[in-house]
């Protein structure tokens, strides 16, 4: 499985925001995150950096950052 | 492994840009893609929407498309 587990970085440390991201699609003024089990994630945020083969994908907050799940 | 291909969608149709990417992060007013054997291509495009598990990226141009490989 090729889920990855995505993180946002927060004053040099990662804090887990959501594991096992299958899908990722830009939402609004942010991205729309869904798990392998259909639950998404709505977040004010950008990919930093990502590496498939690591399963990391690290967010960056954008200008009036919040996050609502579903 | 987990890379995934990277497509273009240029009028309804899926045309492959790089295949077996690991990482993708921002780069200037693009991206930056590089593969499992660490070639790397810029591309001013953004991310249209991703699906891991099944290993597809579909990238979407932005202003002043072209894309320069290393």
């Amino acid at each position: 499985m090729c889920e990855a587990n995505a993180y946002f970085n927060s004053d040099g440390q990662e804090v887990l925001f959501m594991e096992a991201v299958d899908v990722i699609e830009p939402y609004e003024d942010g991205l729309k995150l869904v798990d392998i089990f259909g639950r998404q994630k709505f977040v004010k945020a950008r990919i930093k950096d990502m590496t498939l083969l690591n399963h990391r994908i690290v967010l960056e907050e954008t200008a009036g950052f919040k996050h609502d799940s579903d």
